[in-house]
């Protein structure tokens, strides 16, 4: 067990909403990270402090404000892209040493996909690592930005990755996920969309061909995807089943083989084989459970992977990537 | 059965909001009323035709219009309470012979309480009718404006009216109304109360000793009522479970004979005794289930009230009004 | 309209299950049945009146009596496929007319698939209709036996066969259907499954590549899919997301022309086109909602497909058989 | 902060449903406990481990065996209350230290009543605490078994206890208890009663003058109250609107006074005030919120009570409570 004698310094830029409070939530508890402010996403607004959060931490969020944002040692974003692609070369002129940005303003390396899914982000930053934890280590150790990957991304990913870095998959015959996500992924601002009565009893698809978490998953993978989002009644988690082919020849063996390698020693990655993961079983934790069924003779796989939105596909993964770059146990505040 | 030769040209104000879509959704299919006009709630806005009434109504909501309101024989209004309370003298005034509100600009009698409760209604009219509807059938065939009830006063009423009226219950040791509601009643424009992630997996109660339908609850039953609402995850209904005691000497054949003798020819009242009603059984109906245990040794009396609040508790008794109100069957575009 | 002069006389056996249920609160208020008989599923078994349906229908459910049900003209078999496998013989043998399957005992015509699917039905009789209404409407006129089809085939085969029966469809490439089903869809029996605490906040695959409506689609369809269905957290409605690509030069203009054709004057599918269909708009009716997007450099076309998996995907659709059967107005008693 | 150099070996029976999974999760992380078995409730089944908790706990599920429990210093148990009644004389005699049960078995102390509500428990022995943490400390101390309250009386006596105490109740003019209770709180096995499709979109009172619960409140009060239980669709919470009126003269600071001297240093206790509690803040925690709202011209006192019904209302409070027998911090392990 680490022994944490020194605390790094932490503040957060959007503490109030649902990403925001689940890193409050996390970084309050954590054992080497001393919380030295938490702010809204403006410089004109102050939020009372969360009931749900009372006895954990029982402040009130300051408005945000980039001096005190930047004598922190480490910065954590949850503010909208636009706010991210601001805030970002100012904290780094006045010094601070590592940002977790959970906004999508730094995660498209190629301009012109940032021109067209992010606008506010014209400049792309040296020195940024795509935090999707597990497959990128090194680089988050690194970095002195990180850009934390979107829900979506996080759980098809971590899927697919690992089978498409193995050679397994035939990319050409297309890749579908269809995910089906909870209300919380969509925000804390009231919508139609949002709006209890609309969503109970219901589901909805949504962004078909046009959602931006497309761009990251392809920029990733190296390979086109169909990808279409659907809204369904539950407040936080998200299942993604995914439909690709292997390669003629691959075996039942390889496609285990090449997830054991990946995720071995990876403490937040449950392989579910063929018993199929549950939204149920990660919600409020930091897990993403994989579970797949092959059929041989067609070459047909169908993965199925877990996150809670907004631990692993938010607050979570963020502070894992924090675990990592200062070198704690990963685990750290996520258990 | 009826045979509805002429139609009665209808009009609704207010055919946007939950309770408007659904009236919208009774009347479009009523065998004696032709609807003529469905509006929004106000000048300046349309709005595009329900996916979900496809094939039952495919308009548009046009805007509020006076003229054209004025020129149906009957008018629904769906509208909040001020623009109630301005477009009755109006309606009136334009010679409309029978205006069913929904809102509670004229529900109650005392001025005194209504510049507390709904202080846009400095005038009451002569010629109104208190609409719930079973225990004001004759008050209903002679008003021109009919002052439907609330959904939680209509559910509490047809529990307690008939025992106060038969002059079993003890008014003086206090009559405690506890009601669990859907969340449609709460409206149709989000909020952070009608967002799905602060509702979902939650119960709530709000407007302690300050919900104006008390005032409609005490005005009709002559007593004080402790009532406390709560918002429970569930898209339409309320229970209401009301606590009272009896008279001494009360017996059990009494409480039933004053149910059976108010609601014996009652189509949309089901007695279901001490099988105790579930808001599943009214959902989508215009029925209100009624159960009570009743603890003899101690005059206990627990009743519970169960009604589809956006149906009995509005659109629905409202066109059982005007069903009433035009001598047709009572159940006609209602079963 | 019609003019009903003469009921049919109807029984139902299986009503106390879900779908069963429905058919009687349906064949209940149809204007050209008259309800003769609702059995339970065996000979063993009565079961109280529901409380839903008091008013409605306010019967006991009769033990199941082979004799009485070959009384009516009419049988509606909402059994399991074992009990209507053993039925349909001995109800034609003694003269009844017209027979409606709900189960899967006669939806598949090939003695192999049966004899995996569908075990209990070594014999499939001549004169069966595979009633999916919309496309089979000469057929299920003429047969003695309407097989209605699984939940699942109705919402994919309305979507999907349309585009196949007019060549545009490029079935080699692959066809995924991902469903989204409700808990009603899994039957009324209690098991860990159905449980409220492990569906609430849930989201979880199952039956993948092993589902038995698989082999109704490939039957009618005529080319393979990929089938994964999914319980959500809803009560009723199926929402089915079908991923294909069409053949080269095949326009938007083609696709819609194939299902208007198709449905032009279908009263119960209703085009949506990129305004895609929401459970939330189909639940509680027979409507199917169909829409799509296509991305025409790609060839891609997802299809998204709504039912209530106990109207249309079950009750809704047999009487609606029995409409066209009967020659009475389609709509009769679903509206 | 504890340092906890020697851990305390704890065993589990009855850690299959849905208070035992807590349990067993809770105990798991707990830093001074070292859990050497989990068992079911039965010496003849296993079970598997749970998805849930994998990497949290990866154990198989042993059978019920009393040596191997009596071989622990502490023993809980999540077992029914014939099954505690059975095994607490066996345990003891065996030498176990400590017992803290679960069940109902031994929380009344009147034999009358025991034998009304839990038959099974004829023997009563010496050496009981009822285990409601925050009002019971130095018995629990002392108590070498501790039987924990119900989930209901937990949230009704945590509220109304103090006030009792300090005087300030007109206990003679009926307290009224409310309560709303997730699904969890019926048991992990299947029934028509927890299936999703009767839950979902519905609210049903249960248990009305009949609850077994009520004892155990009326015990501890020392006063009769009219408890009537809801289940509402949520999976863990419950939420209790309690009716009382206050003595004459009683003022708003009285009753805060009285709350703010018993929860001083509670650590679990949260007291809200007119900020009304929800099940939403205190889901998954060990947290009792308690909120009121008076009405002092009439001395009407509404009280809101919230805990997770399987933490504080069960698993969460045993642990508690072995903190508090123990000395280790009240949070150890719950936090």
């Amino acid at each position: 067990m680490h022994n944490y004698s020194s605390a790094v310094s932490v503040a957060i830029a959007g503490a109030s909403g649902y990403a925001g409070q689940e890193l409050l939530r996390i970084l309050a508890g954590h054992p080497a990270a001393s919380l030295t402010a938490a702010m809204t996403s403006s410089a004109g607004s102050t939020a009372r402090p969360l009931p749900k959060l009372a006895r954990v931490w029982d402040g009130e969020l300051e408005p945000l404000d980039t001096d005190r944002l930047a004598s922190a040692d480490v910065v954590f974003l949850a503010v909208p892209e636009a706010a991210s692609a601001a805030l970002v070369p100012d904290l780094r002129a006045r010094g601070v040493k590592r940002i977790f940005d959970l906004s999508g303003a730094f995660r498209l390396r190629d301009l012109d996909l940032r021109q067209k899914w992010y606008p506010a982000t014209s400049m792309q930053p040296d020195d940024v690592a795509y935090g999707l934890t597990e497959l990128a280590r090194p680089e988050i150790r690194e970095a002195s930005l990180v850009a934390c990957p979107g829900c979506y991304p996080t759980a098809a990913l971590l899927a697919l990755q690992p089978l498409a870095d193995a050679g397994l998959l035939n990319l050409a015959s297309g890749i579908v996920i269809d995910a089906k996500s909870g209300i919380s992924g969509a925000g804390r601002t009231p919508s139609d969309r949002t709006h209890f009565s609309e969503v109970h009893g219901s589901v909805a698809a949504y962004g078909v061909f046009g959602h931006r978490h497309v761009a990251e998953i392809e920029q990733q993978l190296g390979a086109d995807v169909t990808f279409v989002p659907h809204l369904v009644p539950i407040d936080r988690g998200i299942l993604e089943t995914i439909y690709v082919r292997v390669k003629p020849e691959t075996t039942a063996f390889e496609i285990e083989a090449a997830f054991t390698a990946a995720y071995d020693s990876a403490p937040f990655v449950r392989l579910t084989r063929d018993a199929l993961p549950e939204v149920k079983h990660v919600a409020h934790t930091n897990f993403c459970d994989i579970g797949w069924m092959f059929d041989e003779p067609s070459r047909r796989l169908v993965l199925v992977s877990c996150i809670d939105n907004l631990v692993k596909g938010a607050a979570g993964q963020a502070v894992q990537n924090f675990n990592v770059a200062f070198d704690f146990d990963e685990r750290a505040g996520l258990s």
